[in-house]
């Protein structure tokens, strides 16, 4: 039996939207992340599953594209699918459909599972026949996530992680960052009606307690952004361009 | 017709759960305000319906009770009701109960209507007969939100406003007052398994942009806070106690 694609219905909440009244960047991605670990959950290789061996998925790269930011109130539907996975990484794939069928976002996100004891990437092979047997033979719906170029930061903030920064795994949370980079915008590019594409690359985990260095070079029609630890170390790389 | 209580079924899900893998007081918090927000809006007289007339609901005071976290993917329903209004507030009451019947928290939240021309309160029979008709015959499960007594901050910290702190009326959104507030405090006491109160009253509303200083003044059994903006006025107070 072929598998298909998972589809979830949504409704855009009042706590997703800002005050254009249409669904945040981060509130459109922070949907697309729970879908994916209920997904897995649901299908017998989420991170409760993985751990009672001792293992966990980690993201390691997201796009995300969103055409526009949907109003209040507007119902939706998030499929998503895993296209295929190698030795390292597995590629799981989403499409955002308004209620009149019409493909406003998708994402394309590709993730490790690692070995919580020694914080390495396991071969995927170990994940078994769940994983496999949920492969959907349909190629992503976007370009893969990019890999991001040296930042030349022109403008910089700081972050101490706090309680409410962090995920069950005690690491910043994936939105946390996401929105600590693009916190560093022009608020009218937040809220602009254009479509925008987001890389963002996960390098390094952030830990409670850490003070993050954050760092944004902007363009015209692009933004840089990247994350460091105190160690100087960097944690996470990310672009956003807009049409 | 007497009105009866609205039930929300909800379950915890991964985005709303600590290391702990309980679900976070703000993430139960979050849901008690949506489901306020869900509620008003399905009879009639939410933020929605009350913009058209330029007027909008503000939270005044608002007190929740955790008797305990439930456990990451534990269905649970919220059940909330008006249980009277005055001419300025409005008393809207929950009760979350667990999936054997078991309640293990509550809230009772006050809420304001505003001219948000004017900023200032509206007479509630402005609302109209579909908030009357709402009003359901049962008492508030909690002491109502206590009034807190001036705050001597032994600690303290800063924090600018950005677009992932502000909501639809580009104030900031209540349940980041509260992770402000609670990121203060050691971690083992918000990973804590013991009951816990928090009251929270909203004095004034804070904008984008705005360097909020955050203070808390901790002892063994209850902590307060004091959250100000830059003109120095007080803008928030909140207390928590543990059993």
């Amino acid at each position: 039996m072929l598998a298909e694609k998972s589809i979830y219905r949504y409704r855009i909440e009042p706590q997703d939207v800002d005050f254009t009244l249409r669904a945040t960047i981060p509130a459109l991605g922070g949907v697309i992340l729970n879908t994916a670990g209920i997904d897995a959950h649901g299908k017998g290789f989420g991170v409760d599953a993985l751990n009672e061996e001792n293992h966990s998925w980690v993201l390691s790269r997201i796009a995300f594209e969103f055409d526009r930011r949907p109003e209040q109130y507007a119902d939706y539907t998030v499929a998503t699918w895993i296209s295929d996975y190698g030795r390292v990484l597995s590629t799981r794939n989403f499409t955002l459909v308004d209620s009149s069928g019409v493909e406003f976002g998708r994402a394309v996100s590709q993730w490790a599972m690692i070995d919580l004891a020694t914080r390495s990437a396991v071969d995927l092979s170990r994940v078994g026949d769940a994983h496999a047997d949920a492969i959907v033979d349909a190629p992503s719906p976007a370009e893969k996530p990019r890999k991001i170029r040296a930042v030349v930061p022109t403008q910089h903030c700081e972050h101490r992680v706090v309680y409410s920064d962090i995920d069950f795994n005690r690491h910043v949370n994936t939105m946390r960052y996401i929105e600590m980079m693009l916190d560093m915008l022009p608020i009218d590019r937040l809220t602009a009606e254009v479509p925008v594409r987001l890389d963002v690359h996960f390098l390094k985990e952030c830990r409670y307690g850490q003070i993050l260095a954050i760092g944004a070079e902007i363009h015209d029609d692009e933004a840089l952004f990247e994350i460091s630890n105190d160690e100087g170390a960097v944690a996470v790389r990310a672009a956003i361009g807009w049409r």
